[in-house]
């Protein structure tokens, strides 16, 4: 499967679900654009031949904004639940580096309520990125859940609120940091040793515990309400998920989980491969109550995901689910041995075609060796070769390029026999 | 059809070939976009957060730049000929106003030869543009075809070198300007009155006469060897077609096109709908000499077309060949009675996923007239009803929302009718 294919993988995946595509221009207001990013990471543009006269016009950074301001503006005209998905580049201006690229392809699927949202598009988010994951044949993996209500319900019990945004940030990079750096940062927060103490406990106790042990643990401890409507969303999710058939060995309660963006403000969630833990999410998102914030009045909700295309790919290369390049998107090569009868050869592409063979003629003027030898450098696997006699009989031979067997075929009508001897489309990706 | 189903179509034919996508990044150098473009249309980038220290990088605004820095760049990995299409968006420096876009999309399929490449692949180039333009399904048009060696072949019996390229660029407004206009532009160049009779008589001739006898007509005149290569190579490239099987109707000499771009050497050609020619030409290109320029000391010859993808799309959007929006990528709405028993109506669902079908699930806790309503309005045109003793009986009811007409179905297993009754995918499209 190429990049290309990739791609259309996930959007048939999405609009499976009924999902519709966005596509906004790549160029969006500075104002905008700073409203959620920070000036490092976004690229202004200017015409060449002006210099820099205005700053009004900047590259999007992610697909968030994009989304948060069309939806802003085309409030009137859209049906909510909103449901679409986005893939496209977007730009950072960081410096390329392994693995930091300038420009990336993002991935994002939302689900947009206007007023409120019930918690099973939470579930239906959930359920579509594991079967995205699947259908892209990603190795095993596993998806992180928690809620964030849960985790500030729980931190006010034992820290002010103006720690709590740092607080949870610490959280979410437990895993990353060690130990010592985790408490002293705590305590560098004014949090005691001994609150300390009770918030590692907390975190790690859904250490070697069932899904359905951790929320009957959590319903017990009762806190405040903010604490309970978090226990009370995930055990919802958990319900409809269990309803969905999406098997519950690869979803797990993890309750460091925070994700780093502020915006989220219920279920979130993030999904890790098992074998490649190091290259950190492929896929992760959440509930948000207000997705467009200072660009209208409006009150909107939404849950989403973003597959991490750009993270995944190298892992797909690796085990060759993925190719790097294409040489080819043909699955045979019809070779011209009379340059006379070049009509002939060209209605037998036609008919490959038409029967879903993805086609080549190969067009200049060189000897078979020659021909054949184009086709295995592009990693065509089979080529159709007919002399003139085959042409004037209709018949021609199909050669497997790689185990080098032959197999006759008729041409006028083409032999049906040709799609098995090629295989199908879907089994070439 | 919604604009992404478009490029679909587009992709599919184009792989169909054998034609591999291309993807770069959209930001180059300056430097490799100012060998071929003016700064006037070249966005420029900088960091936000650093002003304009530099001004390297930029924005695309052709794809054929990016082609030929791809070709230098990875010419020891390529397969000669190569041959990729290109679909994506490029950015002008431009004032936005009707019918011209800050960021718009292009097109482009190219066939690149190492060293030499033969005329038959102009052939395939054409009879490509004709095959995408007719599964888009627009409307009637008609391939104007020339060939640069016969216009500057005939010219120079007339008028000096140095005067060329810009009489040559005349030639190609000549159906633009005013007869006057076009008379007094060439007595600017100092072109005599006489000349300019007879340069008017020769891209005349071909009124009225059929593509064999401007054939036939042209070889009588042998001004020299330019002009005899250039008839040779038209000549070449209409009886490929002819065996090609491409209607000859739909293709017409034009001694007066000269596409403006001056990198043409060979082959030229332009698509104007019949009825619209209004709106210029919807698909063009040509074949050229040396791709790469001053990129690489290679020679590499390449023919490619540019379909005018937004161009089209306003008149496919008026044709209704094409959906400016669309609601919902969903056929059916599974509706939902019974919250308790969610997962049924999921396995519902899933199952009609598994047969092609898109289907959306409706989420939300409303009734049923509001999820009815809620799929009248995202023109979902069918929605499946069951109450409980369905749902138990794995029985259901298919309404098509536009007539009101209602089916029985069986969901257990799912029954085979439910495809014909919601219509294939292709149909919807």
């Amino acid at each position: 499967m190429a990049f290309s294919r990739m791609l259309e993988v996930l959007r048939r995946k999405f609009e499976s679900y009924g999902f519709v595509p966005m596509d906004t221009p790549a160029v969006e207001r500075v104002e905008t654009l700073l409203a959620k990013g920070n000036d490092h990471e976004i690229y202004g543009l200017y015409r060449l031949a002006d210099g820099v006269a205005k700053r009004d016009l900047g590259l999007r950074f992610d697909l968030t904004v994009p989304l948060a301001r069309y939806v802003a503006s085309h409030f009137g005209q859209l049906v909510f639940p909103y449901k679409r998905y986005h893939i496209a580049p977007v730009w950072r201006g960081e410096r390329p580096q392994q693995g930091r690229y300038r420009q990336f392809y993002q991935c994002d699927v939302d689900v947009i309520g206007d007023g409120a949202l019930s918690i099973a598009h939470d579930a239906e988010i959930l359920l579509l990125v594991a079967e995205v994951l699947r259908s892209l044949k990603v190795p095993a993996f596993c998806t992180h859940i928690n809620n964030r209500k849960i985790l500030s319900g729980f931190l006010k019990t034992l820290i002010d609120d103006e720690q709590l945004t740092e607080a949870v940030r610490l959280m979410d990079k437990m895993d990353k940091i060690s130990s010592d750096e985790f408490d002293n940062s705590l305590l560098r927060l004014g949090v005691s040793s001994e609150n300390i103490g009770k918030i590692r406990e907390f975190l790690e106790s859904d250490d070697g515990r069932s899904n359905p042990e951790i929320l009957e643990w959590l319903k017990t401890l009762d806190f405040n309400d903010e604490f309970r409507e978090g226990v009370a969303e995930l055990e919802e999710v958990f319900g409809i998920l269990e309803e969905f058939g999406e098997a519950a060995e690869s979803m797990r309660i993890s309750l460091k989980l925070a994700r780093g963006l502020t915006y989220y403000t219920g279920n979130v969630f993030e999904t890790v491969l098992d074998d490649f833990r190091e290259i950190g999410s492929v896929a992760g998102g959440g509930r948000y109550n207000d997705l467009v914030g200072t660009l209208s009045d409006k009150k909107l909700p939404g849950v989403g995901a973003t597959i991490g295309v750009s993270r995944l790919t190298p892992k797909l290369l690796e085990s060759g689910l993925l190719r790097a390049d294409e040489l080819s998107t043909a699955r045979i090569l019809v070779t011209i041995q009379r340059r006379d009868r070049i009509g002939d050869y060209v209605k037998i592409a036609r008919d490959l075609r038409q029967m879903g063979i993805e086609t080549e003629t190969y067009l200049q003027e060189k000897n078979l060796g020659a021909q054949l030898n184009y086709a295995a450098k592009k990693k065509i696997k089979f080529a159709l070769i007919a002399n003139l006699e085959e042409l004037q009989e209709s018949r021609a031979i199909v050669r497997n390029l790689e185990t080098g067997e032959q197999r006759r075929i008729c041409t006028s009508p083409m032999d049906d026999e040709i799609q098995k001897i090629v295989g199908r489309g879907d089994e070439k990706t």
